[in-house]
């Protein structure tokens, strides 16, 4: 089971952790105030905070110790949580969800081949399309937090400066609107400043996953981004999925990442296996019409490993707080179909979307909701979904 | 007067909000329970807080009467506070001095002409210095905040990736640690998501400023900052002053800005004059030796101002949180002696500093203290400084 933890409220009460079980949210500061937890000691206030940090910063043995509890009152035949249904669960539908993590510092990486490929063949087509420190460490930025919005959240296209066709800048609403397909590491456990964390010691510090679109408007971004990198282009909006699906629950979903040739320095060498085999799709769904799927991929693809990036991202001593969000970058895969950005799935606009209806896009269109899912096995694990609408 | 403020605490008492004057602190909280606020109706729990953010989300009204009422206690031929003095007043030399923000998001600009020319003669020799989009639009990117820390804290100096004179990429100690000069603005009022701030209304939203120190290992900045800007290279750690000049302070010192040719796009565009004339100056104290001022600059000569940089940063609908830093950028004048960088001074390495001991530096030792001032006339408003020694 997933048991993802989110922050939910029902009829104006007031926001607090909660555990989503299929169409029902499990009210986690309900099943503790029934002495479920009793035996657990850890300080049960934590439940009824309007963010998942506090709830977080218990550490991951009282994490273990509630998901095994949660999964036995689960399992167990006689169902002694039904007695309390009306207490302790919520039906999904009447509840409404907020931003499960206040966000500390977000970071966006750059850790698919793929994807890191298709850009540089795109806007590089003379040279490699590899940067040359591409495979020697996790390419990233520092992101906004203050604009990482909780799915469903509208987008509001941007407006910002671009160059128009005759190289002029010009101010305006982006032309090229994008989503990016990512995952979202939660950082659950601080680190010193100064202090390194070695590869081996990095999942100690995750305290889950979620989806993550990292929206992007690509003409702001390409006349901005030299030499310091993008920030208009990206920092109005990412949106994140409402539950964190815990790095315990994805346990039977290890797997080895690709090959790493050349070999890595040794702060980045580990024998883990600390890639995650996690289906990838994103849907898009224009105003009044159905949903599309137009990419499918994995999170198997990315080339640095989740724990990776966290050994790389503090080899200089730069600490962690708990309720930091690490984003993987795009992911995409091998083939066309399999790309995480419209600007890889229509070329840059040189091979736009055909839809059902007939219209194309080359990026994104007003009314246009973008929908990310994933998964794991037979959706035993499942991330939901995060969404979002361009509104003007 | 300056009348900044700060976050201070004595002999193990909790940190508070005080404001400096000369060498003593002024113990607001202590201050408002004689009384001497009870006609200005705001909730003076906000000075009992280990951060100015509470202080701050009072808003613009209430800080501009609290300072006017401090004016008026101090002014007073009957010296009102007098009387109270070992209740309010804390010698400044035996307080300990905290981080007064808590930070959200921090945002580093490039804004001054001279250091991003001097930084294009010396890695694109053979171009224009600056890029095409420099005077378009304050360039910026996003920097990482959990690593900002109160002057005095010692910084160890980083580890990371570079490469090697072969050009091959190998991992140790950076061996180009630098300092860079800049101020950094404290944002006092949010703005809300997808809602820009006009120019003329930017000022609104700042609290005051410090001084800053944005510590850079070019070496590890050089290799992995393309494509998408500087990571590693600069996390590690930044300083900042400890006490926060409020933005009404500087009203006397306001002056124009560099011509803006071409003109900006009417979005950046503004008659206000939103320049600061503020000294500025580096001292580089080596173990065991005397000060050296090594640069003597203004914030005069930043390109962009203070109004232009919120009005950018929020045009694509980016929103402001109070606590919120944004940095100018590296502040360097006209001339060899007003650099706000060792990598300018020394020009990459190729002219390195002599120092009275005859030792030279490219860049920072272990040991080297580096001590940034700013004051406005003459010294009417004072910023202190805010310091690093290297470590390791």
């Amino acid at each position: 089971m997933t048991l993802p933890y989110g922050i939910f409220s029902t009829d104006g009460s007031a926001p607090r952790v909660g555990v989503r079980i299929d169409d029902q949210i499990l009210d986690l500061g309900a099943v503790g105030r029934l002495g479920f937890f009793d035996d657990l000691t850890f300080d049960q206030t934590v439940f009824d905070q309007p963010v998942l940090n506090p709830f977080m910063e218990l550490g991951k043995p009282v994490h273990r110790a509630i998901r095994q509890r949660l999964l036995e009152l689960l399992a167990h035949p006689e169902k002694p949580l039904d007695a309390f249904a009306d207490q302790v669960r919520v039906p999904a539908a009447t509840a409404t969800l907020h931003l499960p993590i206040r966000i500390g510092d977000y970071t966006d990486f750059y850790a698919s081949q793929e994807h890191a490929s298709n850009v540089g063949r795109m806007f590089r087509p003379q040279t490699e399309p590899l940067l040359p420190n591409w495979k020697h460490l996790p390419v990233a930025y520092h992101g906004r937090a203050s604009s990482i919005v909780v799915s469903g959240t509208p987008v509001k296209r941007p407006s910002g400066q671009f160059l128009d066709p005759d190289q002029q800048p010009v101010f305006g609403p982006t032309q090229a609107l994008d989503f990016e397909l990512e995952l979202g590491i939660v950082i659950g456990k601080p680190s010193a400043l100064g202090e390194p964390v070695p590869v081996d010691e990095a999942e100690s510090h995750v305290f889950g996953f979620v989806l993550f679109n990292d929206w992007s408007a690509r003409d702001i971004q390409r006349w901005e981004y030299q030499p310091l990198g993008p920030f208009l282009g990206k920092n109005f909006a990412s949106s994140i999925s409402p539950w964190v699906v815990p790095l315990e629950a994805l346990a039977p979903f290890r797997t080895d990442g690709p090959t790493q040739e050349p070999t890595p320095l040794p702060y980045l060498r580990s024998t883990a296996r600390s890639h995650f085999d996690i289906e990838l799709e994103v849907v898009l769904q224009p105003a009044n019409q159905e949903e599309i799927i137009i990419s499918r991929t994995n999170a198997r693809h990315l080339y640095w490993s989740v724990a990776q990036l966290i050994a790389h991202h503090t080899v200089n001593g730069c600490n962690l707080n708990v309720g930091d969000v690490l984003a993987t970058g795009t992911i995409s895969g091998p083939t066309d179909d399999s790309c995480g950005s419209l600007l890889e799935q229509s070329w840059n606009g040189s091979r736009p979307l055909v839809l059902p209806d007939g219209s194309t896009r080359s990026f994104l269109h007003y009314g246009d909701t973008v929908i990310l899912r994933g998964w794991a096995g037979n959706r035993q694990i499942d991330f939901g979904e995060v969404r979002g609408t361009v509104i003007s």
